[in-house]
C-alpha cells in the first residue's frame, strides 16, 4: 500500500520554495535561509484519545494532526514551512482511511502553504495513530519562549476558553496568522499554546519564568461550548479543559495597550490578568481571591 | 508522566551546537548553517510489527527507532543533527517503557552525536508505538538520490545480507559513518537503504533511474543468519528478506575500483552487480538467468 500512497502523496503534495527533494526517497533535502532559524515541534495522536475516529472521520484526524503542531508553531510565533507525516492504520479499511487522513492534512497544509516532504506508512491490528513533525522558520531574536515573563507584564488570550471536547478540537484554526502579524508590531515575552488547559498552562509559564500570576475570573472568555456544558460550571471548563488552542501571551502594558488599539487584534484579544512577583498564581473572583492550581489534563 | 518524563529528558539529552532551545517549549530552536542543506526523515514503528517488545526489550525499541533513521540519512549521505521522538505507552508499566525507550534512544544518540530536541509522550491501551524523526546536514551537490543511477554503473553492497529478523534488525550500526567517508572520495550515483529486501529496493532504484541491473547471485553476500535458516534457500534470505539496513550503492567502475582498492572499504564493501540499459532486472546464477522480482516487505 505504501508505493500506491506516495504515489497519492507525491501527485498531492505541496512542494513548497524551500524543498530541493520532496517525498519518495530515503530523505527530503531542504534549503534553510541563513538568516532563519529552525523551529521544529512533533506531536502524536491516537484513536480513543485524541480523537473517535468512528465519530469524526478520518479527515478530521488528519486536519487535527497538522493542526496540533501548527499551534505548537504559532507558540513561537514561526512561520511553518514543511510536513512529515507518519501513520499506523486499522487493517480493516485501511486505504480507506489513510486517504482520508492524507486529505485531511493536505488541506489544511495548504492552507498554511505547507509542503509534505516525508512519511511513513504502516498497517497493524490496533487502533489509527498518526504523527506529525513540522518544521518551521523565524527570524533570530525575542523567540516567544516560556521562559521570559516579567513582572508587571499583561496575560493576554486570543479566544475563547473551555469546552473544546464538542467540536472545537477538531475544527480550530490554529493562531499562526494571528502570531505572525502580533510578531511585526510588538515583543512578546513569552507564549504558550494552551493545549493542556489555561490553568496547567500558565502555570508553565510562570514555573519557567519564576513568576507568578494575577488572573480576574470574570475577564477570562469563556466560550458558548463550556456555558452549554450541563455538569461542570462554565468558568471552571474555562481554565480546566485542554486543547482550546488559543495562545497565553505575555507583553509588557505598553505593548498590550498598543495591541488592543489595534483593529486587527482588538475584536479577538483578552487580557486576563498580570504576571507578579509572587510565585504563586490567584484568580480574584469578584471580592475572593483564591489559589489557581494548576488544573488540565496531564499525559 | 510527560512533565517528569520531560525533566529526565532535559538533563540527559544530548544538545548540540546547532540547538539554541532545546526540550521543554512549545517547539526547538536550531540554527542552520548557510553551507548545509537539511535533510529530514521519519519513522514509525509498532510492538507486533516492526518488535516485539515482550522479547526485546524497550531500550532495543527505542534504538531501533532512532536507527532506522540513521540509516535512512546514511543512504542519503547526510551527517545526523538532531531528532524528535513520540510515543504511545501501553497503560501497563508506561513510566518503566518510557525510560527504556528513552534510554535506548539516548545511547545511540550519544554514539552518533544527535540532539533530541523534542517528543511527545501519551499513554494509551493499546501496543507500543514509537516515531522518531531524523534532522541531518549535508552539503548541496550530488545528494545520491535514488534516481541517479547510470548504465554501467557498478552496484556495491555494504554488508551481509538475508536473515535480519534473527537480531540484526535490532542491532545493527547504521552506516553513517561509512557513507560520510565514501562521500569524501568518490561520487555516489544513487543510494538506498536496504530496509525491504534486497530485491525490491534495487527495484526502486532502477525504476526511479529508469534503468536494469544484472545481479551475480554467487557475489551477493549472505549473512549466517540466512544461511541458517531452516526453511528458505540462504540465497533467497539474502534477496528478499528486509531491514539488513546495509547500503545499495550505485558508482562507476573507476569509481568502484578506488573503493575497493581503499583498506578502510575493501572489508566490507561487496560488488554484486552493474546497471544496465534494459530495464528489467535479471539474476546470474551460474548459467542460469532469470528476472528477479520485486520481492521483500511491502507496507
Amino acid at each position: 500500500m505504501e508505493l500506491e500512497f506516495l504515489k497519492f502523496l507525491a501527485e498531492r503534495v505541496p512542494r513548497g520554495e524551500r524543498v530541493d527533494l520532496g517525498v519518495g526517497d530515503d530523505a527530503a533535502i531542504l534549503s534553510w535561509p541563513a538568516n532563519e532559524r529552525l523551529v521544529v515541534c512533533t506531536d502524536m495522536i491516537c484513536d480513543g484519545t485524541d480523537f473517535m475516529l468512528a465519530q469524526c472521520g478520518a479527515e478530521a484526524v488528519g486536519r487535527k494532526a497538522l493542526a496540533v503542531n501548527l499551534s505548537d508553531l504559532a507558540a513561537m510565533a514561526a512561520k511553518p514551512v514543511a510536513a512529515l507525516c507518519s501513520m499506523h492504520l486499522p487493517r480493516q479499511n485501511a486505504a480507506e482511511i489513510a486517504r482520508g487522513v492524507t486529505e485531511g492534512i493536505l488541506n489544511i497544509a495548504n492552507e498554511f502553504n505547507v509542503a509534505i516532504v516525508g512519511g511513513d506508512t504502516g498497517v497493524w491490528d490496533h487502533p489509527l495513530v498518526v504523527n506529525v513533525t513540522l518544521l518551521g522558520e523565524r527570524p533570530p531574536g525575542d523567540s516567544w519562549r516560556r521562559d521570559g515573563a516579567q513582572v508587571g507584564d499583561r496575560i493576554l488570550v486570543t479566544g475563547d476558553l473551555g469546552g473544546s471536547i464538542s467540536g472545537k478540537h477538531l475544527s480550530f484554526t490554529p493562531r499562526v496568522r494571528e502570531a505572525l502579524a502580533i510578531r511585526e508590531i510588538i515583543r512578546v515575552n513569552a507564549c504558550i499554546d494552551i493545549s493542556d488547559g489555561f490553568s496547567i498552562d500558565l502555570h508553565r509559564i510562570c514555573a519557567a519564568s519564576n513568576v507568578g500570576a494575577k488572573i480576574i475570573a470574570a475577564h477570562i472568555p469563556i466560550s458558548a461550548a463550556a456555558k452549554s456544558q450541563p455538569n461542570k460550571p462554565a468558568i471552571q471548563s474555562a481554565i480546566e479543559d485542554g486543547e482550546d488552542f488559543e495562545l497565553l501571551m505575555c507583553v509588557r502594558p505598553a505593548d498590550a495597550a498598543a495591541l488592543m488599539a489595534d483593529s486587527r487584534f482588538a475584536n479577538f484579544l483578552i487580557d486576563v490578568g498580570e504576571i507578579t512577583q509572587a510565585t504563586d498564581l490567584v484568580l480574584q473572583q469578584g471580592e475572593d481571591t483564591k489559589t489557581l492550581p494548576p488544573l488540565g489534563y496531564t499525559h
